[in-house]
């Protein structure tokens, strides 16, 4: 067997642990244990995190809602802006966990303080068509499923998105859409969906099952203001099919227009496009809400 | 903030990570970032494990569904069996996951070799009257999300149960029973349910959501054997509320009866007892499989 910690070798400064460097997380944190946790995925460009309240925001409401007692958030966002600062493009991820319990089982008064992780990945290498031109998409055979106790959040239960990202390996693919168990389009994997269906805007209500995406509140936020008719409701497979167009947000990616979908060929829509030009001053100089 | 890897820090050579006493997880492991893992929870007793051929080759089928590269299950034996030896009561949890990825995303292909971790713990203090007179258990408010893919592994996206387990603190409650979301009973938190109506012995389907447990499996094979009817099947509120017998098990627990369930007050039938008897000499002894 390999020793203790091994594949973690180099860029040990980019990881904070509890607001310090380091590379050891306890083998008894119950992040680890149950996945009891929640994370941020944070896009940062010319040495600032983007919308970072908003996910400081989420991961606060998250936290209460499972009864985690985290760090202040005022910390957080320090340490987010520490890892942010000398890199041009960046992404930081945070993961709150519950923490380490000494003792086993479920219940939560076990745990100790809460562990915060701060992890700096480098800007991924992306394909500038994606945002121009779109992207291909599949529908997963997965299909999430549904609990309204954690519907919304971005907690570390992540299987289901790990099972549905395994479905494919063509690199043309970037993402698949996923309906929930009761036949409801819920998501991305990594992103959320909007659709345009007779010249309206829809996302699907993040009621039963997935992450309410940051991108996606800014991008409903955007359309709101500019005078857009944009609503939340419940979509199924026959709404998708009729959608004139489809794109997909997320923290990183702002929109990406979908190209292809499944079997059919989509045009980047004009509702797209009014979209992705409201949103390019937010991305490109990054703003903290 | 307190200093990395607070919360641990006795007891460190009762752990194993990657086969060496340690005491490091590595934050980029996907178990910590996704809950991408599974455990088990094996009761040592006489310095040896009991049941471990059934608990590894759950972890074996377990890895293979989710497409996770454990290590040879012989050397997880070899470790289980080194943590128990010195001591006559012990619980040993083996946790392995998919290791630690370099870069972000769900995508398995990014991770490294799967981390492999064992822990032992004390026996828990137990009231011995549990066995004998039977323990309070509540209907837990939560419903269990619905997922074939993710059903009868012991995976550790375990949101659901630490929620479930936050509904009660009366410490004379010692367990709680959870439906699905479609109405379905599925198990306790931390154990399987059998009930016995008009005289047969009944247990849930794990096939939508739920924990194949060990101990579930050995009860229905000695169950069997004795020429005792045994079946899974749908099981709803109304089925439950007309049980003469309900009980628990778990590995650690073998059975327990159920001598209150929520408002209703039960004894511990003599199907119950029958099975205790049958069940004792595989608990007293350790036996392997």
């Amino acid at each position: 067997m390999r020793p203790a910690a091994a594949g973690f070798v180099e860029g040990m400064d980019r990881v904070l642990i509890n607001g310090r460097p380091g590379h050891c997380i306890s083998p008894l944190d119950r992040g680890l244990h149950f996945g009891d946790g929640l994370f941020e995925t944070i896009a940062c460009r010319k040495g600032r995190p983007r919308l970072l309240s908003l996910h400081l925001e989420r991961l606060v409401l998250g936290c209460r809602r499972l009864g985690i007692r985290m760090s202040d958030p005022d910390e957080l966002r320090r340490q987010v802006q520490a890892l942010a600062q000398d890199s041009d493009a960046s992404i930081v991820k945070l993961i709150v966990t519950r923490g380490p319990a000494p003792g086993r089982g479920y219940a939560p008064a076990a745990a100790g303080e809460a562990t915060h992780v701060a992890i700096r990945y480098p800007w991924p290498e992306e394909d500038p068509d994606a945002a121009r031109n779109g992207v291909r998409v599949r529908i997963a055979g997965l299909r999430l499923s549904e609990n309204p106790l954690l519907a919304g959040m971005k907690h570390t239960n992540r299987l289901e998105q790990v099972l549905a990202r395994s479905e494919w390996q063509d690199p043309q693919i970037a993402e698949a859409l996923l309906f929930s168990q009761s036949g409801r389009l819920v998501s991305g994997i990594m992103s959320n969906v909007f659709i345009v269906r007779n010249g309206q805007l829809r996302t699907p209500r993040i009621d039963r099952c997935g992450v309410a995406g940051v991108m996606r509140r800014v991008v409903m936020r955007e359309a709101a203001r500019a005078g857009i008719d944009v609503r939340e409701c419940t979509i199924r497979a026959a709404e998708l099919e009729q959608a004139e167009e489809v794109f997909l947000t997320n923290a990183r990616i702002g929109i990406w227009p979908v190209r292809v979908l499944g079997e059919r060929t989509l045009a980047p829509g004009p509702l797209t496009r009014r979209l992705q030009g409201l949103m390019e001053p937010l991305l490109e100089e990054p703003v903290d809400a």
